[in-house]
């Protein structure tokens, strides 16, 4: 199975260091109800701002749940469907735009689930799943097929499963699957003491 | 050292069932360059709509930059100043708002930085460090203070260093830092199939 590595100066723990976002999932071979519990727990225990946990996720198992499912997979982009069909498990989530303590609007309510998810996905990582999160979703379907409450935002669909073997996918995700993974220089995007500074390594 | 697991159903990785937000930091214990390093990799590594990565830091190590942590400092709401004054470093998350191949409005940016962000908070905790995030600082001051383009939103301001003993802190925060972990009910948050249908545990 296709393994990425992140490439780092230092050593980073192996969690952070093995996570990536696969297309190619195994189509028969279903999550367990347990792993899907470790999933959500692990989002759960994020951290939160006054600890408000905005986040909201919608789980569909095709195992035991073939409507949920389907309505999950609808809201996708043509793109996506073409490789998240095989995925067993897709799980939308979503924000709570006010706090829940006093009305008002939570501006870290998106940053907080965008804590939780990754969580999950780190979760997936120690239970050997993979996770593949998706912009390319039609929110306002979501809205519809799941009756979500106006006061919350979806966010991401995400794909989860075990990792199939990239010749599942069509040849227009193939390349991508093989390639290796990719950030911008640490220098650019982390500062020392002020904007544009570059951390030294 | 005060110790708060995450009670959970199903057992989860460590990282995420020992990691949460102390305000007990040592005020004698620097944090290394390396360890520095190893934090904004595992953040850099984080997954993004687009692999945009619209996470930009402004870290403030107090041991060899007195002027950036003071000027960090200074942004924090007089509360998390009480605390927060013995962690030696202060890092500022911010979100570029636009995605950078095509300037367009990217509304995955703050969902992305927080993933980002909790990936430093775990990789922290595999190092024996200790991160508390705080959204109490004023992003207004924080703007002026490091200079930060208009197209950045400060999101949070993280206090990293080592865990300090609990009789450090204000009475108004002994409380807290003993009080055991809480969350709401996994069944009010995670869903199944639909909005509201309480995932069975």
């Amino acid at each position: 199975m296709q393994q990425k590595l992140a490439k780092t100066r230092v050593k980073i723990h192996e969690l952070m260091q093995t996570r990536w976002s696969p297309r190619a999932f195994d189509p028969d071979r279903m999550v367990s109800h347990d792993d899907l519990i470790a999933l959500l727990e692990a989002a759960r225990w994020a951290p939160s701002c006054f600890n408000d946990q905005p986040w909201r996720y919608v789980v569909c198992n095709k195992a035991t749940d073939k409507t949920g499912w389907q309505n999950a997979f609808t809201t996708l982009a043509e793109k996506n469907q073409l490789w998240a069909k095989n995925a067993p498990v897709l799980i939308l989530a979503t924000a709570m735009s006010n706090f829940n303590h006093n009305g008002k609007p939570n501006r870290h309510a998106m940053y907080d689930t965008g804590a939780a998810s990754v969580s999950l996905c780190l979760q997936a990582v120690a239970l050997g799943l993979v996770v593949h999160q998706m912009g390319g979703f039609d929110a306002e379907k979501a809205r519809e097929v799941f009756h979500l409450p106006a006061e919350c935002t979806p966010l991401a669909m995400m794909a989860v499963g075990y990792q199939g073997d990239a010749s599942l996918l069509d040849d227009a995700f193939k390349e991508a699957e093989l390639a290796a993974r990719a950030r911008v220089e640490l220098s650019q995007q982390f500062f020392s003491g002020r904007w544009g500074n570059g951390f030294e390594q």
